[in-house]
């Protein structure tokens, strides 16, 4: 016989389904809502429901939104004719947060990956050709993984764009910054020379 | 500008809160619930609502409990003349996932503390009175931490109980079970030593 209430058992077994979340971590959090101010307890699940219903994909770039299209589609000020193929929402915010892209966004929704079952016809591909008239893009600036499969994707996207008369690029693999050569594999140190520039 | 919807980065700061969640795994999390079928989202909503209203805390010992009094306390086969005095109503989770206790629970609620403000009437220590005569108590457990003011409340507890007639003890305080003697700190062992127990 288990001491803990169905109730509280209910919610530690939904909070075990969260990423990075174990069973005991689970528990302690499971407990520390149910003595939580039950007036928080009814905003975070507010929340909750808040957030799955309002934030959807943007339907242009395919990033999370609660406009639609989202803000850096609707944004003037960023170059529409420069476009960063990614593979999740999440990456966008990653490379946001680096603020480093002044151009906009589209994101595929996964690498091919037969192995996987998961072909081009799977991937938002033929959303990316459609915008690339009207958008007038000049620029397809891949930043998928630099893993077998994103590899693989990347060479597909480069294959069909290119006949289109763009230009394609990929971001560089290399040394991740502050990183000494002594912790770097093998692959990344041969990528990284490849990829070497001419300084002045 | 931060490329997160308002929504999300509501979700994010509510899951910020949680204990053990830092401000990555809070947006890992975030993002993953945003991403999520709105049906496994709104059942997780709803379960934290309920379990948030119907575990309270049971009116005679003080642990979680959907019905009142709590199943422990209501359970005729557990020895009602054996008391084990806890700080929190997760204490009692671990003792009885332990299944070493068979009597029943009650819950200070903390430790005296008067660096924090934490006096012996704070605690649910009348309340543990109250219930002594009524329950026919024979012995008192006490399973408090074993830091200075969870010694501090032991003693307190001990001189006030020990004046009714009743048989005050403390769970021990030694190694850990399958720890090695190079583990353990001076405290521990010299704790370990006081409370050696002869064999046969």
């Amino acid at each position: 016989m288990s001491a803990l209430p169905p109730a509280l058992a209910s919610l530690i077994s939904h909070l075990g389904k969260l990423p990075g979340i174990g069973p005991r971590s689970a528990e302690r959090i499971g407990l520390h809502l149910v003595q939580t101010e039950a007036s928080q307890v009814d905003a975070f699940s507010q929340a909750l429901l808040t957030a799955r219903q309002q934030v959807q994909p943007c339907e242009v770039c395919g990033g999370l939104t609660e406009t639609q299209p989202c803000r850096i589609c609707c944004d003037p000020s960023r170059d529409s004719g420069l476009l960063c193929v990614v593979e999740w929402p999440t990456d966008i915010l990653s490379l946001e947060r680096s603020g480093a892209f002044k151009g906009r966004f589209h994101v595929l929704g996964g690498k091919i990956s037969p192995l996987n079952g998961v072909e081009p016809e799977d991937l938002r591909i033929q959303e990316l050709e459609q915008r690339l008239e009207p958008d007038q893009v000049r620029e397809v600036v891949i930043a998928l993984p630099s893993d077998v499969e994103g590899d693989a994707t990347s060479y597909y996207l480069a294959r069909l764009l290119k006949g289109r008369g763009l230009l394609v690029s990929r971001i560089a693999q290399g040394l991740p910054a502050g990183a000494g050569l002594e912790f770097a594999d093998g692959l990344t140190l041969s990528r990284a020379l490849e990829g070497r520039r001419e300084l002045f």
